[in-house]
């Protein structure tokens, strides 16, 4: 099996699966029991948040465990929105975000909010002149994400951070940081967000657990209610196993600006190897993140390929996992156009993939468009 | 260790652990992936979709996975409240529902809706009669819970069911069943709710993971926005390892009713011995759950109690474990006078408990009050 989908969930890594083990098994009381078993399951999860804490350089009590990334944005973006609603109603955002980040915007429009959803250029990126352009005294929400899930392109988000800094008094800054949490150095602080979106299966954690950062001069309405958990922000009993999961995941991630390196070079080998074949065009340019490349192999649609490379054992995707079949509106936003978007194919990496499982990417690759262009 | 704790969690069972470890050793995959591993965990998913449909005789496509009860009890209110307000703003719940359906309550009463909390008699329980009187044509939303977490008294939910057929065409009912399910038999069509939230982590599954049971016919809006899981109910990546766990637990009921039972007379055998210490009051009356008996030691705190049986490595609850030292809102509405109130003690079984066990625990509250007393 070659696993090239790392975009779209990870193998959960031994400490991972050993501190879940250790939940379920030895410390399965509830964190508000207010006995030695709540005492002991309050101290994991509350170990687990220090890990988090120190990888993205925030204080523990800025570190709130939810059910994943998609809730995380959910209760970023709508207590955000609706806390802020009396000093204005415009919010500046992608139009390239995540579905959790696309879809409560749309809901808030409906409800009279203003969204700006600002292009990319065909690199990926939006540009830091429309993000100062649109950035004004009205704004009270900004959300952009730090990674694109598609294609890898960084978005500048510290860019939108000054440009609150200037003009925006009344702004928060949001940043769904789904895809580039363990993977790049993250220093909330220079960052310069107030809140920021985390998962938890995207780095080799459990599917299930993200954290939301909540910087610690904001103040937020939960979107949960009831028993007062997480500090009031995040109801219900706390998944001890996965944060205990999570917290073993970010140990296994080590040093992230090293694995980092790493994978710039099996990245740069991906793209000569990729190239090489002839038949392929890169969708992810050379300041993408490693971790992502989008490729397209023009007159091949996405899904007859994923199942081609799935029958040799590779496995891919086709735009990302959250938007099941659908075309790439990423791309499409990219303004690539539509022979490329019909056959873009997302590979991602993981600090466990080889250039020996790159190379037979390229020839399965090679071979499905034989095979295909007989059966034509 | 004596674990008499079971209301606030239970240790994950045998097939809940084996399950979560299969789904994170052998079938990672994300349910949204379009290759073969996306769909293993998809059908994993739909696998124990199943295995909760059938055990409250519900539609597979009836059941939707959430992150836990508290999360379940949310959707279900704000989404039942807001999709009806045009009908009406009235609403009927009861006064000792658990804080997951009391606090977004609040929220809905802040923004405009009538809130009647029915409150219970001395039992417990809140009377059939109340529940006919209140219910009327204003009437947009009903939530009673099935088992109050504290006492386990159960509350008469399909006269709630027969009111609203009769007098509230626009009512939907909705039931936190989280302390019922997988302890009594439930039947979603006889009890006649629309909405009902379960939770794993009471039924020895393992925390972070709930149910929202919501009959075919009845459209809700989500809580929570993105790629569109869970029929666009409840979007997010699926916890897979939470689910499978869950369904791992279902297993290991095998046979709710004949557990009932059991529990009839483990509960009946801790009535007789508790009541033989002659220190003991019992505040859960004979038609209360067997699963939960709440006790009160008339002179000594709750806290104080609990801290000593804890010493003697035998844990129990002071209130409910969400409402964290808070003396209990459950006794108090239920007329309890103060010194009853003060030294209660949740007490909650398993199907692993024995009287041994209660007896052990009736030993402990005598000495614990012989060293109180002289310690006063």
């Amino acid at each position: 099996m070659i696993y090239l989908d790392n975009s779209a969930t990870t193998k959960p890594s031994d400490s991972c699966i050993s501190e879940i083990n250790r939940c379920l098994k030895e410390n399965w009381g509830n964190p508000s029991s207010l006995h030695i078993m709540g005492f002991n399951a309050e101290m994991a999860v509350n170990e687990a948040r220090n890990k988090v804490a120190r990888l993205i350089k925030a204080r523990d009590d800025e570190i709130y465990f939810t059910s994943g990334g998609t809730e995380s944005n959910n209760t970023a973006i709508f207590s955000a929105a609706y806390s802020k609603s009396k000093q204005g109603k415009k919010i500046v955002t992608t139009a390239i975000e995540h579905p959790s980040v696309l879809e409560p915007m749309k809901r808030l429009e409906n409800e009279g909010f203003e969204i700006i959803r600002l292009k990319p250029s065909a690199s990926g990126k939006v540009s830091i002149e429309d993000i100062e352009k649109t950035i004004d005294a009205q704004t009270v929400l900004v959300s952009i994400m730090l990674v694109n899930n598609e294609t890898g392109a960084t978005q500048p988000v510290e860019a939108a951070a000054r440009a609150i800094g200037r003009n925006a008094p009344y702004a928060l800054l949001h940043c769904d940081a789904v895809q580039g949490f363990g993977k790049i150095p993250i220093d909330v602080s220079k960052l310069g967000v107030d809140l920021m979106s985390i998962s938890g299966h995207k780095i080799h954690g459990p599917k299930g657990i993200g954290v939301l950062y909540k910087k610690k001069s904001v103040n937020l309405k939960p979107l949960i209610l009831g028993g007062g958990q997480e500090k009031n922000l995040r109801s219900g009993t706390e998944s001890v196993p996965l944060i205990m999961g999570l917290g073993g995941a970010t140990d296994d991630l080590k040093d992230v600006a090293k694995n980092l390196e790493k994978m710039k070079e099996l990245n740069l080998a991906a793209r000569k190897i990729l190239l090489d074949t002839g038949i392929v065009l890169l969708n992810s340019d050379d300041e993408c993140l490693p971790y992502i490349l989008n490729i397209s192999v023009p007159g091949y649609r996405s899904e007859t390929l994923l199942h081609f490379l799935e029958n040799k054992g590779i496995y891919v995707s086709s735009g990302s996992a959250c938007s099941k079949g659908k075309g790439s509106y990423v791309l499409s936003e990219m303004g690539l156009d539509s022979k490329r978007i019909d056959s873009g194919l997302r590979i991602s990496f993981s600090r466990f993939n080889t250039v020996c499982e790159i190379e037979k990417l390229a020839k399965a690759l090679i071979d499905a468009t034989a095979v295909l262009r007989k059966a034509k």
